[in-house]
């Protein structure tokens, strides 16, 4: 690899970000696509990007599929570089930006570790809750599964609150975990759940009132077309 | 940081790998825990591990919980880092072994693409099927839900055969993906919804018939203590 500084320039020059994102998606779902984390992740790195919007006909078509195998979003694309995986794409600016990690690589071990929290142990109770609520409210297996969900997520809830209790932040400063975090705990945003919890609720807050989050909360509003 | 040789031929003699796992679990977890993930890839690394066997009392410890902040399996302690979350761990593994993980940026990339993947897309659907029918397979809720969580199992995995229809591996060769992948599908065993997926069956088999595999899981079944 080529590695004088007139060649990093060149390559830096040319490096167009594209993210995929939704054109429309229902109001109870708006701030909570995930392509809002790799925005989120994009402007505390301060990379720009394109937004590159799709609808249900990409989500089955091969083209897209052949970037996301589930149909799904973001996609992130650089230079001949396609990932998916919202987790993926932010661990991947997040390893070339100081904002979001440290170098140290203990350090960056631990945010590690609290990016996959995130996604393997806080957000699928949390997305089964929003399920249940969102998509399945009417019916009965769904009242009767209701209440186990519930306490289910309280009690990850609990755990994570123990953890920030004294701490602004998971690890000693704002990472790439608090950012996955903070979009998984927004999932249940239908609920009193997180409000419930003051050390939780704060640190959301504290998180949200990024600018960084806010300019990309509202882009991927911006990005959706006006209902029909 | 000193780097000088000698020092870090110390320092490795000295590093110590600690890997947390169950003392006993019940019959249906055996060979599905996730320390299970934590000790193949320490296997296909080369890298030796003592094991730290915990119980009931330990995962409601404070002590344990500084560690593993939901109680869970596995944690990974190394000179003074302590690890959790079997995603974050492998990761860590991976990306000092070429054994898990290719050196090419862009291709440990999407190597970390597949690995949230099968943590972030995959194993919440499978996970949520395994809980209806191993802890609530007698609740009319439960039966009433099932179909419906087979369906949304069934469509990611037909989604995921399709990637590897004609690929040995999700990339060009094993990584700690593959390895992730395997152990995801290994959790609705009790069913045949791999199986019904001959690309799928066949890649689970020839993951699992890797010497690590098998070495990683006769030691998680041979930790466990006889039944009382």
């Amino acid at each position: 690899m080529r590695n004088d500084t007139q060649s990093a320039t060149v390559r830096e020059a040319r490096s167009r970000i594209r993210v995929s994102a939704f054109r429309w998606v229902p109001p109870f779902a708006r701030g909570l696509v995930r392509d809002l984390r790799v925005r989120w992740a994009l402007e505390e790195a301060g990379l720009p990007y394109e937004e590159r919007l799709i609808g249900p006909e990409d989500q089955r078509s091969e083209s897209y599929r052949s970037l996301q195998p589930f149909g799904q979003v973001p996609t992130y694309e650089e230079d001949g570089l396609v990932l998916f995986e919202s987790g993926a794409i932010v661990l991947h600016v997040a390893e070339r930006s100081e904002a979001l990690m440290p170098s140290d690589p203990v350090r960056r071990a631990r945010v590690k570790a609290w990016m996959f929290a995130a996604l393997n142990s806080i957000e699928p109770r949390i997305q089964h809750l929003a399920e249940l609520d969102l998509f399945y409210a009417g019916e009965e297996w769904a009242k009767q599964r209701r209440p186990g969900v519930v306490e289910a997520t309280q009690a990850r809830l609990a755990d994570l609150a123990r953890c920030l209790d004294g701490s602004d932040y998971l690890e000693e400063r704002f990472t790439a975990a608090d950012l996955l975090m903070t979009t998984v705990l927004r999932i249940v945003r239908h609920t009193d759940l997180v409000a419930q919890i003051p050390v939780l609720e704060r640190y959301r807050l504290r998180c949200e009132a990024r600018p960084a989050f806010q300019k990309a909360l509202a882009d991927q509003l911006a990005a959706f077309t006006p209902d029909p």
